[in-house]
């Protein structure tokens, strides 16, 4: 299943005792409508506040209702800041992390003076003049094979801390004359991402885009592995699970 | 000063005794940078669930902070569901409601499959196909000035009901093609707007759009001056308003 998520009331995709997860909300709807206590198993987790447009998940069912039934029938169990927009009968192997060949993650800034009320979950307000074209020039040096430990969180468990990213750009949207402000979304590609990873790579580049740095340290900062050398960890609700890929699907759409 | 506000939250801009309005909020906010009890007039009230990009308000204060201060500290005073991004100093025979020139009004539809749970407070679905061109086709008709009693609530106090709509205009975002569904922004200026006229207009172009009625009939529902021709009163929270002139600005941006 492909879901969409607003993260704002949640404590983060994976079920955590005493709190309110998105993964709560879906296996208490698959509940519902299978009578079965269903494990699911995600792409990955998001941390709390962050977003899905396209969280892929699965699980195995004994349920007969048909699969192009199933996207309504959980909707209709669902609240309205989850939704369900695809389901696919896979084969057995099928496993949403372990068969995942790339994600795609989205970050948004409101550059400017003004948020957009409307978008204000989604979007963090950068109040500051950010030069896009220098956070294009340290985006791109992120691209390829790297060891990531300057751009992962200390706090991480992973053994290797190697990631591709396949591809990185980032997209201004118009300027809104009347709030003096645009969207900037930021976007990474990759095999995999660490802990924080998106997060630390926006608030590096976003020092970038401030004149704090040149891109030209992208560099010397993923030689370092050295977390401290990077820039903070950007605010939560930028953060936006994209696209998730299992086939050899073009990057970008 | 011109507000923006997700009215989500509020039971609608007026103040009324014991409910939570944006206009008690705009109100505090004055009295905690001001020091004065302040009364704003408003361009015109909007209904419980209806949004704002562009209302105005007008005041009369003797605080000496500088006009171009005012957005940020009123903003540092609101909550986040309430932003004001413009000031002006004004001649003091200004009032927001009786010197407004012309009102665009925005409604959005979610046509398609699936919501977009990220703009769904300000989008009403629609999942069953709507024939545009005959909607546009009942739009136009509308241009003009007419007497609106049919496309007015009945609980109307307004002597008359003759208004003129000066421009409308509907515009389709691209397809969604993941989610299947695109919004359409449904764009009324005119003079005034009777209790209801849009949702009600709204409401009258959606039974076009399914082919329940024709186009054409636009026309004798205008004429019979009766309120049961025309089609229901849309749901809120698809409205927005979007502008209001007060000179001769161009009608569209």
């Amino acid at each position: 299943m492909t879901v969409s998520y607003d993260g704002t009331a949640y404590n983060g995709f994976q079920t955590q005792p005493g709190k309110n997860t998105v993964q709560d909300q879906l296996e208490h709807a698959l509940l519902r409508l299978t009578g079965e206590e269903l494990k699911i198993i995600a792409s990955g987790r998001t941390d709390a506040g962050v977003h899905a447009k396209g969280q892929v998940i699965n699980f195995h069912t004994h349920s007969r209702i048909p699969v192009e039934r199933f996207c309504l029938a959980m909707n209709s169990w669902l609240p309205r800041d989850i939704l369900v927009w695809d389901a696919k009968q896979v084969e057995d192997g099928f496993h949403a992390r372990k068969s995942a060949k790339r994600k795609t993650y989205r970050y948004t800034i409101r550059c400017g003076k003004y948020i957009d009320i409307f978008r204000s979950h989604f979007e963090v307000h950068h109040p500051a003049p950010l030069c896009v074209e220098s956070m294009r020039d340290g985006l791109k040096q992120l691209i390829g094979e790297h060891d990531f430990t300057s751009f992962c969180s200390t706090k991480t468990v992973a053994q290797s801390h190697v990631r591709t990213i396949y591809d990185a750009w980032i997209e201004c949207e118009p300027m809104d004359t009347e709030l003096q402000s645009f969207a900037m979304h930021i976007y990474l590609t990759g095999n995999g991402f660490l802990y924080n990873m998106v997060r630390i790579i926006v608030g590096t580049l976003i020092d970038i885009g401030e004149g704090k740095r040149s891109s030209s340290e992208i560099r010397s900062i993923l030689e370092a592995k050295d977390r401290s050398l990077a820039g903070p960890t950007a605010m939560p609700h930028g953060l936006m699970l994209w696209k998730v890929f299992y086939g050899e699907e073009p990057l970008r759409p």
